[in-house]
C-alpha cells in the first residue's frame, strides 16, 4: 500500500521522520512517498493546490496524507476523503477543497480513537492521529470504521477570474513555483482561446503578449505567457524568474484581454 | 529491514544518494528512511536529540544510522548501540547520548573491516563505513561480528536546568523548530506543576506568563509557553517565529520561575 | 527495481510527487530513490557530475532518471543510455557525459511513444516522458524496444586542467559541496605526486600549501587541500566554508605547481 505526505513541517527536524515510523510501525509493508514538506508554514490553500496536482498521477487506493494544519489541538476535526478512488486524510481546514472541485467525494469525521495514538499531543496531530489513521487504512481497515460521513466539512472558495467588462478579466497568482514561473487562475480549459488571439496580460506593471509553447523559444528572460503542465496558463523567463521580474508572488492580480 | 538516515550533509550534493546506494548494493531488500538530512553542520548535540525524538516511533528491529561526523577519518571510532530493540551506527562523538540516556544499551566498536567498504577514504565514512555496516547488519550479520563491546564510549553532558534560588531555574533552548518554537530543557516530567501554579518565564528579555494548551488559542504572534510534543516546554509565537521575536537561539537562557 | 531522480525541480512544488505518481502507476513495484532535486536549475555540468558521482554505488540494473533540461518541449531528444550494468534516462543535453567519460555506453533516442504518457506536454517531460519511460524499463520493457542507437548524442567537453608552464596548470572549480568545500577538477589519479611533493595552489588570491588527511587535523578554518572522496583534491576550511573564505565558486580558476 502507498501513503505520500503533503506537510509544512520543513526537513529539518524529527517530525517527519516521527510520523514515518509511526506509519511504519502501524503498517510495516507500507511504501512512503513524499510529495513535500515546503509548503509555506500555515498556507492550507498552497497544500490545496500541491495535492490535487500530485495526486492525480499516483494509482488508485494511494492513500494521501496532508497536514498543514494551524487549527491543531482545537476543535477543528480530523477528516478522512474519498475521491477518485483514493483516500485523503488530513484536518479538515479546506485544504482538500481541490480534490472536491474535481470530482465526487465522500467526506468523514474520524472520530475512532482506536484510528489514533494511544496519547494524543496537542500540537502534533500529524504523529498522533493522522499519521496512525492513514496506516491503520493500508492495513486494511475499511473507511466506515473510522467515524460518520459528514456534510457540512470546510470548503475554501476557489478565486475564479472575474470578468471585469468585455473581454476583459481579473485573475490571481494561485502559486509561484520553484523557478520563479507565476502559476495563474486562468485555466486554459476557458481560456483556450488565447492560443488563437491576440491578447495582453498586466501582471506586475509590465505587458505579455506572448503566448509561448515552450519556455526555451522565448530570449534568456524574456517575459512570455505559456501553458504550464498543471493546465494553467503561466507568466514564465525563460531561465530567469518571473516573480523577481514581475515583483508578483502568490494573490498578485493579473489581469487578461483577449482581443 | 528499516534504515533510518540522519545526517548534516544537505540534500543538494550526491553524499546521500551514494550512501543509499552502498546500502542497497549490499542489502537489495532494504527500506530506507530519511529523517533529515538538514542536521547543523557539525552539531553533535542537535544530531542527538532529533534521533532519540524520532527513533522512539519506529519498530523494534529499525537500524539508524546518523552520520555528523567532523572528525572523520580521525582515531574517533565508528559505533554499533544495541538500545530499545533498535540498533544505532555512527561516530563515538557523542551523538547517541539522548539515546543511552532513555534506558540501558550495549555499545561495540566496530573494527571488522569486512563490515566496510574495500577501501576506506578518509573524509567520506557515511558512504565507506556506516552505510555498509548498517546494510550487513540488515543482511543479518549478529552485531558481535562488528566488534567488541566498549564502556568508555563518548558521553556528552546533557545540559539541565540549574536551580537558580528558590522555586528559580535557569535552563536553555536545545532546539528551534521549523516554524521558530524555541523547544526548552524545562520537561514537562519534571516541570508538570506549571499546569496549575502561576509562573514566569524570561528569555530574551521578554516575560512570558501563559500556558497555551495549543498554538492556535492565543493570538498571532502572541508568546506563550506550550507543552510540546516531545515533552519539552516550549515558547511559541502563533502562526510568528518565537526565535525572531525574542532574538534566541540554540543554547539562549531561559529562566523560569514557579510561584 | 530501482530507480533513482536527480533533478532541479527542488522540493516545494508537485513535479517531484506527479513524477513518482506516474512511475508507481506504472510499475508498482518499484523503488524510488531520491538523487538531489537541489541541481542548481538549469545547470547541466552539475547534474552531470552529481550522477556521475552517484551511480557508481548503486548496483546493476538501477535505472537512473536525471531531469536538468532547460530545452525541454524542443527539439532536444529523451535518451535512454546502457553503461556499466545501469541505465540512464533524460534529455540529451549533455548531462550524462561523465557517465561516457567512465566506459563503453550505448545510446537510444527515446522515440517510442508507448513508453511516454498519452499527453505530453511541452513543459513537463519529467513526468510526461522520463517518468514513464523509466518506469516501462523497470517493468521489463527491452531498451532497444525504446527507440535507435544514436551516435551523434551531446557531450560536454569535460574541462581538464591545463599545462601553464613546467610542472604548474591551470584548472577549476568544479562544485561547491553542502559544507563550501571546493571540489576543484584536479584528480589524484593524475596528480597523486602531490602526496609526496611540495606544492602552492593558488585559488581566490590566497595560497595553499598543505595536504591534510582529514578535515579535522587542521586549525578550525585553516585552509588545506585534501584527498576528496570523489577522487578529486578539495580546498577545505575545516567546519568553515572553504567557498566563503576564498570568494570561489563553480569555474573559478585554481592554479597548481608542484615543486
Amino acid at each position: 500500500m502507498l501513503i505520500t505526505l503533503t506537510t509544512d513541517f520543513g526537513t529539518s527536524d524529527h517530525f517527519v521522520g516521527a510520523m514515518k515510523g509511526v506509519i511504519l510501525g502501524i503498517a510495516t509493508r507500507t511504501r512512503i512517498v513524499d510529495i513535500t514538506h515546503q509548503i509555506t508554514p500555515f498556507e492550507v490553500n498552497e497544500a490545496a493546490f500541491t495535492i490535487a496536482e500530485a495526486a492525480r498521477w499516483f494509482p488508485k487506493g494511494t492513500i494521501h496524507v496532508v497536514v498543514v494544519d494551524p487549527g491543531v489541538g482545537t476543535a477543528r476535526r480530523p477528516i478522512l476523503v474519498e475521491a477518485a478512488g483514493q483516500r485523503f486524510i488530513g484536518p479538515d481546514n479546506g485544504v482538500f477543497t481541490m480534490i472536491y472541485d474535481q470530482g465526487p467525494h465522500k467526506v468523514r469525521e474520524i472520530t475512532n480513537t482506536k484510528m489514533m495514538l494511544k496519547t494524543v499531543s496537542r500540537t502534533f496531530h500529524g504523529r498522533d492521529v493522522f499519521a496512525p489513521a492513514a496506516a491503520h487504512l493500508a492495513s486494511g481497515v475499511a473507511a466506515a470504521r473510522f467515524g460518520k460521513l459528514i456534510g457540512d466539512f470546510v470548503r475554501t472558495e476557489t478565486v475564479q477570474p472575474a470578468l471585469l467588462k468585455k473581454h476583459r478579466w481579473l485573475g490571481s497568482v494561485l502559486k509561484v513555483d520553484h523557478f520563479g514561473n507565476l502559476i495563474t487562475n486562468f485555466h486554459m480549459r476557458e481560456f483556450g482561446k488565447l492560443r488563437m488571439r491576440a491578447f495582453e496580460i498586466l501582471a506586475g506593471a509590465q505587458i505579455i503578449r506572448r503566448l509561448a509553447l515552450t519556455y526555451a523559444e522565448s530570449g534568456i528572460g524574456e517575459l512570455v505567457a505559456i501553458e504550464g503542465s498543471s493546465g494553467f496558463l503561466e507568466l514564465s523567463a525563460n531561465q530567469e524568474s518571473a516573480a523577481a521580474r514581475l515583483g508578483c508572488g502568490v494573490g498578485a492580480p493579473v489581469e487578461l484581454e483577449i482581443f
